[in-house]
């Protein structure tokens, strides 16, 4: 057995700084940064070269521990500035696509970069995610999102407005569209997808997928299928299992659909 | 814009030959393979240096095309020996950790190798999956269906009973259970998972993931949650929209972890 | 304490005659009947002047139980010439009414009676239902399978086609409609629902409520709400526990509203 | 056609005053009564004698309509001791029973009354609902609340630990069980139940349902099933449709039983 390397905490790296589920702090790593909440402050410093996973105590002496961000943690903790799409809907998403190490991805409707940073990570080192919003304003806050994540490097943002002005990139392996009018996109996506591959969208309301799987069933898309994805969570307590009692019931339905090529 | 160069089907490449939704077949390219259905057969040499999304003719006339498989589509077509892990519920675990390109990974139950499959494209290029099971005949099942999909250099099996004898590997990034038992794992989990890093399994039945968290509870793990994930169809037709009818209700709750380090 | 009075099993009666949850018999006792299943078969007369609860055994030795019907039972197993209203949507239906002994109730769209049947017994004994169907077969069904349920005393049934021709009836506690276009009754409800009450329908389709909620909203009514009732069994058994693996996913949506009077 | 006669609002009346769904009163009629809100105020007498459905408008102008309460209402609305039971799992558990005009009805857990009011309107006018607690300010309470919704005649009190001291009456047609450990009921209302007739109860953890089902299944309670019942809400608005985002998500599982008589 190799002998084990832990893998220290480092200036730069994002940490989870975690103390309950209400005081969690998604934290890249600076010498002279201090985290304060009702449970006391954290010194930044002083967990530099520690190991992930370390467990510290805040000057009121409550514990702290530093954990890794799961990817859903730097999605639901970015700077928004418009609703994010939720880890439940994103991972089910990728799976109905073919998207790996290497491929080329078009996002429509950056946002707060969630999608992108998560695309980015499944395409690295060698593929692209092209990420097209018509606002420079969501461009300059996801940019800043994903410095922080350090996945910049295979994320191209474009400023255009693609349902009047179309694509720039071509050959790309699958579509993910996030805009509030979807079926807009549907034809120049159609223009710039691998022949095979994969559309994908969602929205919140039932006209708005009904109106993109009429224009998807026009334009030279087949296999598409439309669903929901609910999340439950189950409380496993001391005094007993349940439910939990309140929580999200609808975010989005999720479309998707497979390009073929003129018979 | 780049010329567009279409992606053309070849030898060995695996395709989605569909026709309707009761009749797709996922077919790894051969000269001299035939496929038949009640729609009529279709000769595997006449697409071979056609592009994806090819639209061909039985010889009864029925329309078939040459679709890209999904991820999804790969994992529920596999030949199984046992239960899938399914699309939306690994989905959701995925994105639950923080696994990426270069991620080392151990899984326990290999099973029908549909998750090994999935793992070893997210870690590509330089990652490593180690998928241990302790009945070769599962492991050699699981190695056909990963040779087919061509995604095997990064994947390690271990004929190896891990809730008896524990883990070979060490440096772990995320530890994926898919065992009847999954609180037997646990303490291997903590000796080889990285500190801060993800645990995750999935069962059925509630006494069983009741079992697990209290064991994970007692091994420092914290952050535990448990959840279900439900996917539900919405038909869009033309005579209305409405959610399926009948379909899946239940398939696992799943579990989620992470390891913190002594005090 | 007053002495034990068993409620005897007599002719005309309707008794559940289970053996387990494929083989179970809604069956109105005659002295003639004789039950047959692979389990056995069974003389009706053998249980005549037995207590509800009795357990006897088939021909074959199988244990069977005469059992009370519960108000589900005789719903689902009417003879039925349409699709039936579930006892999860119509449970509901009746808590968001008024309706209680004395009610004057109407019901469009008579089906196979099984609302006919269950609103029969809640407004029992003074109460009345006016059923209404346009279709003669649907309304001699119903009656058949109401005067086996011993309900028929508050009914009656009106061969009409409300849609055109609207009701005969006036000063209704409740309309409950069932039928594929709702929002062509709410015209005519309006006319004979008394001022503050109730409305119900219930559609497969969006579309189809959609339509009824605007016409609703058009015509007076307020308070308008539309749901679903989704069931989920929980399977309680020695090797664990666990919501059931497939089921029914969708039925119908509920709409309801309240009718008031001009300013 | 009969002449239409109103339905005019009377003293001691229950009627919904209805502003809209934050401002909305289950109010008793009495000619001193003042309701005020930040909508204004409303003077009680001015609406005697009205019609339900009327619509009124508050010293500030905005419209308020005098709505008939439905059974759902009636229950949310009661002053409460104690969590409710809800009414799509009480319209489910009422259809799983037989009961009707005229039986003989025992609920276990008083509460706040609101299972109590609907099996008192379900069974009247000749029936009859033996309502046991043991805490006496729980029956006091619900005592008030059943006054106010006028539905007392058909209600006994009992104020009792049924657990410990059984039942005192007999001859029963179904017995409802609200309480945190239905499973020490379960001996006693084998005695008191008639044969082949229905038992229910209602608990929010796993741990209590198979606990219960357990004992029922030792005490000849066979057919027996758990369920939950969910609600989901569809908004219908102009802009669109889709299903609420946040809402309840548990309230409790559902037990069903029937007895049958030793062999």
């Amino acid at each position: 057995m190799p002998e084990k390397i832990p893998d220290l905490i480092r200036e730069k790296d994002l940490v989870l700084i975690y103390l309950d589920e209400k005081r969690n702090f998604l934290t890249q790593i600076q010498k002279g940064l201090k985290l304060s909440s009702d449970y006391g402050s954290i010194e930044i410093k002083d967990i530099i070269d520690k190991p992930f996973g370390y467990t510290g105590k805040t000057h009121l002496g409550h514990n702290f521990y530093c954990l890794k961000p799961s990817i859903s943690d730097m999605m639901m903790k970015l700077r928004r500035t418009t609703t994010i799409v939720y880890p439940k809907d994103l991972g089910y998403l990728l799976l109905a696509t073919s998207i790996q190490s290497g491929s080329r991805v078009v996002e429509v409707g950056t946002g707060s970069g969630a999608m992108t940073m998560v695309l980015s990570r499944l395409v690295a080192p060698d593929g692209k995610v092209f990420s097209y919003d018509r606002r420079p304003e969501f461009i300059e806050n996801a940019r800043m999102n994903l410095e922080k994540s350090k996945v910049l490097d295979g994320v191209e943002f474009r400023e255009r407005d693609v349902s009047k002005d179309g694509f720039v990139d071509d050959n790309i392996d699958a579509v993910f569209v996030d805009v509030p009018e979807p079926w807009d996109i549907v034809v120049h996506a159609s223009t710039v997808l691998k022949g095979g591959h994969h559309f994908v969208s969602w929205s919140p309301n039932v006209e708005q997928v009904r109106r993109t799987v009429e224009i998807l069933s026009h334009q030279s898309f087949i296999r598409i299928k439309v669903n929901e994805i609910l999340e439950r969570e189950l409380l496993v307590r001391e005094r007993g299992t349940r439910p939990s009692e309140r929580g999200i019931t609808h975010t989005a339905y999720l479309v998707q659909a497979q390009k073929v090529l003129p018979d």
